[in-house]
């Protein structure tokens, strides 16, 4: 056996699944592969009558994991002469959450059951399924009534992209499949659960991640929510919660070890440790270098913003922060959810259907995608020179409003407004939703001194890295690694292993190793956070009036500061305080 | 002389100036030629740095009276044999305004003289110019102070679109043009006096169109408004006061007769009546055959609300209507002009900078133009079923708001949110704009109980007519003519020549013998009424919200409601009453 150590992460992601091979001492990506999913649109099964309808087919997880793992290490074998398979210690895995699916007696996905094989309810519910808002509400408001103390962990609302509002629109739609499932389990999950042999509902280690951050577990009240709780919801949720148990992991714990087949599949050697999974943005803040005072943004098609403080020090209830769970991202610390359910996602949209043929032929012309010809042109622009001011609500808000049932929403559109201005106020959009959530931390005793950003976006998009750093009056890095899920789960895979195989003995001492920032950081400018700061009032005002019950404002000004604020940029006055 | 007799309307519109030749017996339109301005954008001379700006080159409208003239008279001379130029009897002329322009001692318009030539602002100031917004609110402030009379007529506010702030905004940023200028005049009233030989000053027939709609001129205060006011807001106005008339006259009344000269370059007799002119609104209400009771709608790239109310019954002062008139549309009436600021523009913008290069495409491959194309797509989607409301204040707001300074909203916006769903919005929502101008009229005591609708659009757009009768619940009626203001021009011509020359002896009377109306008329269906209210509401909500001073409200409810109604749409549930 050759003298490097290396650990194998798997990202499952909306729309394909990743495989990352890295040096567990310096953090060197030495091989990765990519599966897209096939089923579906992307990987993604939607109901042409129903927008809310998103399911994936868990065949693609498992065609997923063999060759993008397989792939992994034929890339690092080619990439690093000095590395063969059996150097992998062991294997983390982070999945998109809340995503459960329906399993038998023997934890098979019903999706592999060939009865169901057709069937969507079968199959996982992707976190951006959002069938079940009505349900959501329903859980809100009995546990408001009755469990007030479930709600302080999850922000003031559950949401129907959680678990159990998923479980319960399925028992209401699909009473067969319903019926047929003997328990639910997440997707980061099952993966280390048939990775490991231990997907039987008796043996499978659940992560504390995704049940604390979307199916109310908490060790203050015994594990998963009182069998009392669900039954007034829905008497057959009772069974549901009697195939659950009362412990949950964390994530650089052991899962099990690798089993033959598995080894077989992904020529690996069996045996070797398997962690406990979490979801990406957790274990892709740990790969990007959370801690106390750092601020992780995970920026795709949505956004995940997560941070930690201590446990020593305590944390009261944050409104709005979609879960506090203990030892969610970092062992000995409350680790904190937040997020904005469309970013990318918005950008996508606009790129798609709202920009017109003139602009695709100049970006053809300049060798660009629209992406970035659009940010050439929103570049020159100053902010306020636009006049115009847009909500970041196209896919609900998830925080700190919680709340699917907002939509978008752009004000200040003249005959002269260009699509480049559009898309810069959609950014800017995203940077007022990002502050928001920094603000309603710090608010709560979080303290936020710098951010450190994910994913492609981020390292692609300078100019939106300036308007966050400029919004947020904080400075903004970026994280080394393009694949911080990947990497993230990587550092867990090291940490399952344990020194005694080469590995490492805590989270801390992954991220020293494995870890790190790119050079390019963002400053803020002085002048642009002026604007931004009049330009954020009016965002908030918007925000609590469209998204705060029994908040009343006059909206009079709104449009004519707006314009005010476009005249005096444009004519270089100053613009602010 | 051969036995039938002929107007000629001239109608001066933003973009290009149309000439008509029309049977004054039957309405028959045998003859019709357009001239596109050939300078600035389209015609409009704008500003790179401040959208505000919007003027025109008089010689455009020199050169196409001219050529607009002579191409309508050939046509007619190819299309009935029986026509010879010698048998048309009057000219009529009907203009865009408030489009006022600095003229010398003799009446020539300071853009024609050499020393200016280059300087927009010694040309004329197009209707949609608002650099004097500034100046507007000034004069609406002092007004209300000291003149509240003067508001009153014209709807509360008085406009950066009108005669006096531009002439204020001149003196403030031009004091060259200004000291050059002895008097300013009105396009519409420019025209008739070149074409007399009456455009001295001293010989000028001003219209009461122009000059009580835009200039506060009314009879009860011995015609403009005082030098005290006017000085009291510029001292250098006053001398502009001084150049002014007391007595402004009815379109149909004769500005005087054709000169030598410009029968020679039109190819007419000379000699014959020209009547006064009056704006493109009011001369097309007449064309469409407004009367009491009936509103015309004349859409284009705006939209001007024509109504009229008997001077016998009276009227009181309605707030927001842009101006009430003795005389200004049909003599022994007030004329009441209400409009929308950018109704074709706001299509036009979305068509041209917010349009996906697949529908341009697909457009092709169909043989349609982009508005064809959205329209068939929009045509399929039940009212409310996309989510969406837009508020049409893209170029501000004109009725009941009189606000310039007001901007665009699009609000419901999902990541599903298609182009057609957008356009669509944006129809509805200058749909909704109409209505609030429906029912402030009414609630006033103008009663409406018809629409006739004229312009490209209207004839062109089922949809759009569909939806104005659902939103509206009142039948949508279609002007026979494509050109009501050049046919209303000409029935002007018909009325200034006279009996004793062949023509009519009054409005009522050319009406009846040269207007008429589409045979397709669009019905309201009473479902589509039902959850156009519900619509409707939440529009007036954001109206108000957005649009006036002190109101407070909650909005909450909006977006949900908005979802709400959506979903039961799609689920073909009751959605309204």
């Amino acid at each position: 056996m050759k003298n490097g150590r290396f650990a194998l992460g798997f990202d499952y992601g909306t729309n394909s699944v990743r495989a990352l091979v890295v040096d567990i001492a310096t953090g060197e990506e030495v091989g990765t592969s990519v599966y897209n999913y096939q089923a579906g649109v992307d990987g993604v099964i939607v109901d042409p009558v129903d927008p809310n309808v998103a399911r994936q087919d868990p065949r693609d997880y498992l065609d997923g994991l063999e060759a993008a793992g397989r792939g992994a290490i034929r890339e690092a074998q080619a990439n690093r002469k000095d590395f063969s398979p059996d150097q992998i210690i062991g294997i983390g895995v982070d999945t998109t959450g809340s995503t459960p699916m329906p399993v038998d007696a023997h934890g098979i996905p019903l999706g592999l059951d060939p009865r169901f094989v057709d069937n969507p309810n079968a199959m996982a519910w992707l976190w951006k399924d959002h069938t079940s808002y009505e349900e959501a509400g329903a859980i809100t408001a009995r546990a408001a009534e009755i469990r007030p103390q479930f709600l302080a962990k999850v922000g003031g609302a559950y949401s129907s992209e959680w678990f159990w509002s998923k479980i319960w629109h399925c028992l209401k739609v699909d009473p067969e499949v319903s019926d047929a499932a003997y328990t639910w389990v997440e997707l980061a999950d099952i993966i280390p659960g048939l990775l490991t042999g231990t997907v039987a509902p008796d043996k499978l280690k659940r992560g504390v991640c995704a049940a604390g951050h979307k199916a109310m577990f908490n060790s203050n009240w015994s594990g998963y929510p009182d069998k009392e709780f669900l039954v007034s919801l829905e008497p057959r949720l009772g069974r549901i919660r009697e195939s659950l148990p009362n412990t949950a992991y964390t994530a650089g714990e052991r899962a099990g070890l690798l089993t033959e087949e598995w080894a077989e599949r992904l020529g690996l050697k069996a045996g070797i440790a398997v962690s406990v999974g979490a979801f990406d943005a957790h274990m892709g803040a740990v790969g990007a270098g959370v801690k106390e005072g750092t601020l992780v943004k995970i920026i795709g098609t949505s956004t995940c913003d997560v941070a930690v403080a201590s446990l020593k020090t305590g944390l009261p209830d944050v409104p709005g922060i979609c879960g506090i769970v203990e030892g969610s991202v970092l062992p000995d610390h409350y680790g904190l959810e937040a997020g904005q359910s469309a970013v990318g996602d918005i950008f996508n949209w606009f790129v798609n259907h709202c920009v017109p043929a003139s602009y695709q032929e100049e970006a053809k012309q300049q060798g660009m995608d629209i992406h970035q010809l659009l940010t050439k042109k929103a570049q020159k622009q100053q902010p306020g020179e636009s006049g115009l001011l847009a909500l970041d609500w196209n896919n609900g808000n998830r925080t700190i409003l919680v709340d699917v049932r907002l939509s978008g929403l752009m004000l200040g559109q003249t005959l002269q407004t260009r699509p480049e201005e559009m898309y810069r106020a959609l950014i800017e959009g995203t940077a007022y939703g990002s502050r928001v959530i920094i603000e309603r931390l710090e608010e709560y005793g979080v303290h936020i001194e710098e951010v450190i950003n994910c994913g492609g976006i981020a390292e692609k998009n300078e100019m939106l890295m300036q308007i966050y750093a400029d919004v947020t009056n904080r400075t903004m890095k970026i994280s080394r690694s393009a694949q911080t899920p990947a990497l993230g789960a990587a550092m867990f895979a090291a940490v399952a292993a344990g020194p005694e195989n080469g590995g490492h003995a805590a989270v801390e001492a992954a991220q020293a190793a494995m870890g790190g920032l790119k050079e390019r950081q963002f400053e803020p400018i002085p002048t642009n956070v002026k604007t931004y700061n009049k330009l954020f009032g009016m965002y908030k005002e918007l925000h609590d009036i469209f998204g705060t019950d029994g908040y009343e404002a006059n909206l009079y000004h709104i449009m004519k500061d707006l314009l005010d604020l476009r005249d005096a940029v444009r004519e270089g006055k100053e613009t602010g305080t």
